[in-house]
């Protein structure tokens, strides 16, 4: 328990608190209450424009992970690039991986794939 | 100006608001402030519960488009459906059109796929 930091994917290992992607492609039927709920839960991470700029300085870095010693130009202090970047791990957006001092974070390929292909198919 | 919601698509018609999208696969390269804060609003609107599982109705609905008499199962009432209906029209995700007394939303199949195809590819 001594660091929280270093638990890694919990949500995508623990499905009774899970947000993954549930649910059938948007224009196949309504949401339920609750699918609505969880799926909401992964744009809304995405809805900050610091988040977002942070998810795309993440996903688009050197081996599909970075650390918060990577990032130094988005305009905000490194313990809020640091809060930002829990907040799209507590989303499933992103995993991290602790290496020495730096917790590492990555993308998570196959919630973002269930996401995209929720909003693509939508759009046929 | 008797009637403002009959304004059809003003966000994709008017360069210099859009919000639709603008910007490379999220595992090209870092976005810019400005491109993440257009961005960003098509995800805060699809990071509400109840305006996801209203625009899931809309998309899945018999032609692809709703208005608020279609939608009466989500535990708002009608003029929430309105205000929430009204949120995802101006981040560019629904237009709508006036037909007689009610106003017809339907999804934007353009801004739609290049949000999924942001996400896909960044999954990749």
């Amino acid at each position: 328990m001594s660091n929280l930091s270093v638990v890694e994917l919990p949500v995508l290992n623990q499905p009774d608190e899970a947000v993954a992607p549930c649910c059938p492609p948007l224009n196949e039927r309504p949401l339920s209450a609750e699918e609505a709920e969880r799926t909401a839960k992964m744009f809304k991470a995405l809805g900050d424009p610091v988040r977002l700029r942070l998810f795309s300085l993440v996903a688009s870095h050197e081996g599909g992970e970075a650390c918060v010693c990577d990032i130094s130009d988005v305009g905000v202090s490194q313990p809020t690039v640091s809060h930002h970047l829990k907040k799209l791990k507590d989303a499933g957006l992103l995993s991290s991986e602790r290496r020495g001092t730096w917790v590492y974070y990555r993308v998570e390929p196959s919630v973002l794939a269930a996401m995209g292909q929720l909003l693509t198919t939508a759009a046929r």
